[in-house]
């Protein structure tokens, strides 16, 4: 039984950065966020990878106790993504993409996924996003969305559509500024609770995360790093790591969701301290305890 | 007796933004940060202005407690500034800037200035600042100096001496990876404390405000707020409120820094919701205590 169905991409990547560069790594959004959450709780990935994918990179996965039911073996590659970041270590430049597997897959959740009580659907297409959403036999207790500018440009319905039917849909500054046509944050974050009646998370990067509440706000930080080595990775392992949390405790409450957001910002702090998921998949939860409570001490005054 | 020396312009600002328009008001850095620094400490200010400034100003300086023993009265016009601010609201065109008397004004510090524990070096030509300074009869227990990317780009010999020689020179994040041409902020934190070996605090703007030491960090959000209505004076008020508190405690140490940074955020928070200096001359110290608290919770997790 799955603690949490995580959908979203297991993918190739090669990546270049100012401090390394790695050549068809493990990588794709649905990896990230299950390392992630997998430090806390049972995840299942919902993805398909293609015959080039090995033995070894499964077993990367399920060393971490990610369960691979929902993972579809197709006949073809996997889905490669080849990204460069420059001096201005925010912002990937993308070189190259291939679908593969990923341009036909049309995602059948397990039957005993359908169950389950938490529910991430990964950075993909909307329309993938609320087909999977809907495959589940009862509401989850707790629906996260990731999305990105690609969708707020090309499919802003459907993206606020999936803000009114997960409970948080995640996006940074950026893409909340531009879905809702503001340069306030916050009123972008009312703009989002009018949508879905609850709460709103918008991350700002290496500026940490805004949780918007009707009652008030929590700013969290970032945790301060000197180097950025690959932030590829970080915002799905900040997705990963909430829910994982959330999905341990098995209820969810404002109390919790900072403490959440402030796991998901500890792991992906980890994440980018190193190339690909190589950094994620060295550290132990004993790592993230001790993180999470050096926040302690940087927020204290 | 005053207890804080600020050294920074008196001056008439026109400024516009998306929310209102101000026609020749009282402003300039040396009245933002007096007025930020009058709700803790009695701050005195070192600047000129010309017969145009007119008795209604000068009774708001002082109805504020501020000495104006070192603000000198010439014969021309008052420092001008014509600035306009768009959709990104952080940062101002200035559309004109008349110098008129602060163009020959040479700093002279009142003898009973001179003995005064804290000065604030406003964002100045970095030689003034300096000069300044130089002036003082004893090294006051805290110097803090304000700087800009002008200064930092035309002067960075003289600017990296203001480092040196005060113990916090304020910059933003974009202005301190420009004197250190490092994209990290940490790094450039790290450089700041080589030079004056103690600590550095670096602006984040709507982020709020890093507080580097040797033994770590402490991140400090900025208020949320909804509308930004002016940002003008914001820098000079978070100055002034972190000096204008730690003059009133008599004494500096890193716990006593971090409490001031949060006062910093405060009160320049406050000045955003109003044009000018409208919102900071229409609070009290109760509605500081009131937005300090709030900030508790806006970390608490």
């Amino acid at each position: 039984m799955v603690d949490i169905v995580v959908f979203g991409s297991v993918a190739f990547d090669s990546i270049k950065t100012p401090f390394g560069e790695t050549n068809k790594t493990l990588g794709g959004s649905g990896t990230y966020a299950s390392i992630a959450a997998s430090f806390f709780s049972k995840p299942g990935i919902v993805s398909a990878v293609g015959s080039d994918f090995g033995t070894d990179n499964m077993g990367v996965l399920k060393k971490k106790g990610i369960d691979l039911t929902g993972l579809e073996l197709m006949p073809g590659k996997t889905f490669f993504w080849k990204g460069e970041y420059g001096h201005d270590i925010n912002s990937a430049k993308t070189l190259e993409v291939q679908f593969n597997v990923l341009e036909n897959f049309k995602p059948e959740l397990p039957t005993e996924y359908k169950k389950a009580d938490f529910l991430l659907l990964g950075n993909n297409n909307p329309e993938a996003q609320l087909n999977v959403l809907k495959q589940m036999k009862k509401r989850p207790k707790l629906v996260i969305a990731d999305t990105m500018n690609y969708y707020i440009e090309h499919k802003r319905d459907k993206v606020l559509e999936v803000v009114k039917e997960a409970d948080i849909c995640l996006m940074n500054d950026g893409e909340a500024r531009m879905l809702f046509n503001t340069p306030s944050l916050l009123k972008a974050a009312k703009e989002i609770i009018k949508l879905n009646s609850d709460l709103a998370i918008i991350k700002k990067g290496e500026h940490g995360a805004l949780l918007s509440t009707a009652k008030g706000s929590f700013v969290a930080p970032a945790y301060p790093l000197e180097e950025v080595v690959d932030p590829t990775g970080c915002g799905d392992c900040f997705a990963g790591a909430m829910i994982g949390f959330l999905a341990k405790q098995g209820t969810v409450n404002e109390e919790l969701m900072r403490k959440a957001i402030i796991y998901g910002s500890t792991v992906a702090s980890f994440n980018a301290e190193g190339m690909g998921t190589e950094k994620l998949c060295s550290i132990s939860i004993k790592d993230i305890e001790a993180r999470f409570n050096e926040f302690k001490e940087i927020v204290r005054f």
